[in-house]
């Protein structure tokens, strides 16, 4: 049952089987189904998910009430409000499922017992947490530098199954255009593959 | 001499006099004058750098040959190209010294001494990457629903003291606007202040 996530666990350390049972017993797990949110603005942000199987949007909600889609999570990775998670602040973030999904979830309180006592947890989110980092400064360089389209065909390109669940909407909020320029570059796309 | 890293380490982590000691033989001392690059783009980007003074432009150069500022990193943080650091990797981008300054380095193979013998760094880096991934997070959610001006606003509350040293050109780069239009919007803001 527990597989997946000591194989994620073990890409950047190893763990020994009590080490394994210990990290176990503080996790949980949860389905969640489609369209249901593990998180909304303004709860406490308690917990860091492992995503086991399906997809999550992250997005905010700006003071026009627009949604913004701040990052995609696929299975097989982490997610939660990191801002609000370390400094236990209110979440500024939503965090949706936008497909039957199953994850693990740790505490911030386990999480914490969990580098106490097994101290090489600390390497692990560390290099986790280099990743995201560099995920989201590329993002910010892809959004400066790159035209709409090229920006599109780089999302495909890390995101390749989000289309068959996220909607038009979600994914143009995440580029930063109109669901309706999505849909001209969309059929430029098919128009290109065709021709 | 050594004050102010070790003060930026104990934000998160107590080091004991002997630790303190062995990372302090691990860092080397550097003074950058006013334009020089501590990295290029193409070459090995084998160190990560504590500003003690002075102020650093990151940027990155696209196919047109136009200068994307990727971030600004003042006094008292981290800055290196983390992709190509935790890769061993060309560096993607350019660092360069925006005022004169004073760094510390310390090299990917002493780190990962340093991380070997004093395993409590290993926190320490995980809570900088934490911020650090929250910051470019915090930076998409901006550019993604913020107008123009009210980015300029968060910069300058950001970077208060980075638009004495940096030019207009390499302000409105890190903005994602022209040069042209920054000065627009900063003679919007003296006039206000005036009238």
């Amino acid at each position: 049952m527990y597989t997946s996530i000591l194989q994620n666990i073990s890409k950047h350390i190893s763990l020994d089987k009590e080490e394994a049972d210990y990290f176990m017993g503080l996790i949980r797990f949860k389905e969640v189904p489609r369209k249901a949110l593990i998180l909304r603005e303004g709860q406490a942000c308690n917990y860091l998910s492992y995503i086991l199987l399906g997809a999550f949007r992250v997005y905010y909600v700006d003071e026009h009430l627009r949604e913004i889609t701040v990052k995609f999570a696929i299975a097989d990775s982490w997610v939660t409000d990191m801002h609000c998670f370390l400094n236990d602040k209110p979440a500024n973030l939503y965090i949706e499922a936008i497909d039957e999904s199953c994850i693990y979830q740790v505490s911030a309180t386990n999480l914490e017992k969990l580098l106490h006592h097994v101290p090489k947890f600390e390497r692990f989110f560390r290099i986790l947490s280099q990743y995201a980092y560099t995920r989201e400064q590329f993002r910010n360089i892809e959004n400066l530098s790159l035209s709409a389209e090229e920006r599109y065909n780089s999302f495909l390109e890390t995101y390749p199954r989000i289309t068959q669940v996220a909607t038009q909407k979600q994914i143009a909020s995440y580029l930063g255009i109109t669901p309706e320029f999505l849909s001209v570059l969309r059929k430029e796309k098919t128009l290109r593959r065709i021709s």
